[in-house]
């Protein structure tokens, strides 16, 4: 621990470059500390089988690492012919965060291709690709907003994404690099809404445990960088696109408040 | 809901059958509700090169279901070529919930290879599998210790597991079969330790969300759940071999809380 | 041979438990000896594309072990990515066994998937695979039946099948366990229908061969043991499935004979 | 039926010509009637893992078509990317089949690649590749012997292998074309050895059954057939190899009989 | 190069055996000295995905080796289920050369499937297969038009390919054999029409290069080679066929000189 | 052709930016136009089997495409489980060119892993990822030299490629983009070394063929491309290692042509 600069509860730097590949719908760089992924969001006029016919759409995320995103140089997956179970875990996530800040019945027989390619890692990858996935799929609709291919914005709320661990010495830290991680005893992992509702909640003891102490101590850390994130993600998609998000949770959650005033 | 038949927070019915297959170390079927899951513990003299030379033991895991473990029949992964991101997911939780309860270094340089297989499925099949797996692997160590193949017990506490979920009428319910599953909102595996610290907690709301105050009452609901749990395995497991597992924790507890002193 | 201790022509104890899993539309455990098989007989209710448009149905097997089911683990063929060919030569076996007394013609176009599980192995579990699966078969055309989506039953005759081998002593020994099968010089497996003819003889002198004699002495001792089989799922399958397998033997066996009379 | 041309208990057109490909030891190409297999035998000075440092031999055994060596030209195994069901059968039995005539102690630590590659496929595939396959060894450990790699040839005795079949008349045939094949209620394939005994009997009816009687008439015609291949390949190896394995034979006969007396 | 027997501009001696396989449409053996390979044109009546309904036909090539076609025995790549990148390499060339000699606009909507299966290997295995592919298609297409299924012979041009290398002496040699391959500096396979054009020219200097008057020299040393070559594909293919290509070319030549005049 | 805004004889803008990712030991990102590739060269301190024990080096190559670095989204070659024909073609190019300049007896027992993963594709995909590959393996060297890893530069010339083409309106054109390289009739790579050798000239007529004039107008248009790349390489790289490598040449230029005398 004696190589953290930035205090426990203090998010590593975060930048987030809009429009960094050119063909997709939408794309950004997304960089927090030493950590670099791209993600494309890419839609295809078409949803998987289990969908067809139901006028609705589908997300579904890939991730993947440059062999040499890491210290030590990996194995190509294609190379090997198949996918690790590290990787299958991480785009299932990925994927199944969007879904729940996306109405799909509002994107039509769409699906959106994200992908999450990591060019240089430093711990916290797949946090950092579901923040930044997250700015690519905004862009992407936005983008048939503006196509007129879509009639309205169909994400509900902002999700954003980020680790918090149980070092050694008992201490929780936020947002862990590589070191950090490989030394923590506990790792969790937050994906949260933009109303600060969880959406998923993954916490981990390899050869270790935790309390229900720590578990709350660790949740409070994530919120508080998350909510750090949101301000970062609005910044980068800018006023028109957040109004167009903010605009549909609003509606929605009234919608939803005289619901359950019925229940 | 409406053909719930038990209490919100009460397991389906529990059976642990020791010694289901005569070949393996350790076997057991465990059936929760109509979900049968056959444990099988096999030791390997060896270990997984990134430990060679050590002198310390792995735990590993697989799973997988019968074709027609399912309500409809599924296409074999061996047929398929691959195995599924699903299937790894799970293989890699029971893996690491194990090993959090095991001290490896006393295992010696031997593997304990963990296939969970599922005949019949009817909801909770990775959480059973943790919880029948843990008996497996109790079963084999104590059979290293009668062929004095290891000295001592190297499990250092019970660890068992259970689901927990929060329906669409917003009630939160403890250990969901197939149907209520499909129907909830959110799903929440926990997987705890005999002396009450969890080891694992994934709560995933698939398009959907959840907040603190529900995530505290499933915890609870989880907590109830897998203390009946311990209650069956230590039934299963004996005295003497309950005795092994029990004395292990005292000790090593003394020994930590001494550590932690120091700290 | 000193370990044997039955007679040469007597089968090890056998039994067959219906209905042992819930989902599919015909399941059994069948045990033979040590060997522990689950038999799946699932209905799909379409044909391969070779038979698509003919009216006609198909049977296909599909065969594994758990990995733990012999003395030794086994790797998942999952995860190596490919079936071997000792597991494709017998689940060809299997299918084209049962597809021997079946009636494609009065399946319609449906496709009866057999999986064959062995849980635990000791010996003989491609006979004993094919003895089960008759019956879970029949059990799931019965289910048909019942539900009115076949007007007939489509079997025509009860199908077994054991296996006899040449001892290094060349003594002939009926239904070999697995000690027994690896010290054979000749391993012989036949598979009979209810009328006494042959459907299948596979008889294999691995580094070593057999002669005329000792060949009729294998197939008496094998149709002695299969006559046994027919008897006990005879008695599983029950008075009513017995007859109507049984009606359509009689009934095809009298046009057979007025065709053969013709040529 | 009405299309042979020969009697039924008569072979097709044989040609075996020796050193057809100029690389492997061994190499024949052998056709029997419009079937043509490339069959070569390639030394390699290692065995696989399970045999190492037992100083035998192993003798294993590949065989494929080429794309349009049928009337219908068939996807490569190789786009596949896997093996199918029915080749792994084939390669297993050549394998079996030619180790069943090979001391495998006086190979040394040495494997025999035995390769048989269809060129031209007309019925009967499995039976020309096994009785070509055997010439391709035979010369091959005749290289062997002239260099000296080996001190004895190891052969003890011929292997040949035929087809026979029961038409839909219920007339048994020998040695069956594609379409006799395609036809056949009933298809055998017989190997057997230079002293009359059997090594593998493979007798299936794909939808159908064959009776005591018809399985004796179907084994004589089989031995009739494989006396005049047996004729071919001593005609092919020359008098010199011939009475290699001649002699092989007797010396170890007499010393079978003479154990046998002690038994 | 001590070894080399023929004059430096001389071919190795070229033998083609038409219908060399009785089921293809087209087949020949092609012997460029010791290399000997199968080529096999196929006619499917269906295109690609990619060119349905534009009632254009396509050519496409495999190339394969048999395991003991070399010094060495190799892994058959349905054994490693994976084809290798210079088999890709080679079978991606072979098409595409085929593909410039062919008006696929008169093919109509047929596909012809390409084999080159390599029996016996000693260098310029890919140059032989074109060579003895271009014959294979047009017996092929002879095939067609004397059934009436295509109006007129689609191919507008000869062609045909071989090899020079630069030698570790500097001295350029035409159709290298294996041994030659081996040792040469630089190799290049080119593949010209028979009107003199070039379709494909691959110079490669594997560890070492080579400047523009060398390459001239090799550019002309081929020319010489492939004129030998064109006149052994007439000879093979006869008067009428010859013609047919013929015609089409002047025809084709008048058209575009025509075209060229306007430009 | 109407878009093209420059001349027939210039490149697109190029731009290399060093140290592009900050765990390979060279890394480069670089553009010409819309083409983006990152190049990354890693040490690795051991050689592929065939070359153990010979004090030698090796450098190999594997080249990607991010699924949406096209138009349109490409399924990952881990997801389809194999490396297409096209991946295998032009990472083999890669390796063989870089080969050709670097004297792998002063590497020792190392190999350079060379990853070219294109971000974002616009044509020249793998003449751009040799170009940037150069620079990235310059780099690598040069930190193994700074760590005294190495005695001397192993490198012994400079290496650029560039691609050139013939438009439909018979126009010879250099750097063609991706909308050029669809509408061209012919399409050639040319590999260079600083010298003016010539590396790999890989010409293709895709349904279309090129004369020797065209050949040679070609040749020249890429000869003035491909050195602009040098300087621009020599720019990023700078003085030092741009001596290291001049100084190398010279040496070994002087020592070649000593040999030459003698022949």
């Amino acid at each position: 621990m004696e190589n953290r600069l930035r205090q426990d509860d203090q998010l590593r730097p975060v930048t987030i470059i809009p429009n960094f590949v050119k063909h997709p719908e939408g794309s950004v760089l997304i960089q927090v500390g030493d950590t670099k992924v791209i993600c494309n969001a890419s839609i295809e006029d078409r949803v998987p089988p289990f969908l067809r016919g139901q006028g609705k759409g589908w997300i579904t995320a890939e991730y993947a690492m440059l062999p040499r995103a890491t210290l030590e140089r990996n194995i190509r997956e294609s190379s090997r012919g198949k996918v690790s179970g590290r990787t299958m875990e991480i785009q299932r996530l990925i994927g199944r965060a969007l879904r729940s800040v996306v109405d799909l019945d509002k994107m039509g027989e769409k699906t959106v291709w994200v992908d999450c390619d990591v060019i240089q890692a430093d711990g916290g990858t797949r946090t950092a690709s579901i923040t930044g996935a997250f700015v690519a799929v905004a862009l992407a609709f936005h983008h048939l907003l503006e196509k007129e291919k879509i009639k309205e914005m169909p994400i509900t709320d902002f999700l954003a994404a980020t680790s918090v661990g149980i070092m050694s010495n008992n201490q929780a830290v936020l947002d862990l690099d590589y070191k950090e991680d490989s030394e923590a005893n506990v790792d969790m992992n937050i994906v949260m809404t933009g109303s600060g509702e969880f959406v998923e909640i993954q916490g981990t003891g390899e050869e270790s445990t935790f309390n229900h102490q720590q578990l709350l101590h660790m949740l409070d850390l994530a919120k508080t960088g998350i909510e750090q994130l949101f301000a970062i993600q609005k910044d980068v998609l800018g006023e028109q696109i957040v109004n167009q998000i903010g605009k549909k949770k609003v509606d929605e959650l009234n919608g939803e408040n005289h619901r359950s005033d019925e229940e």
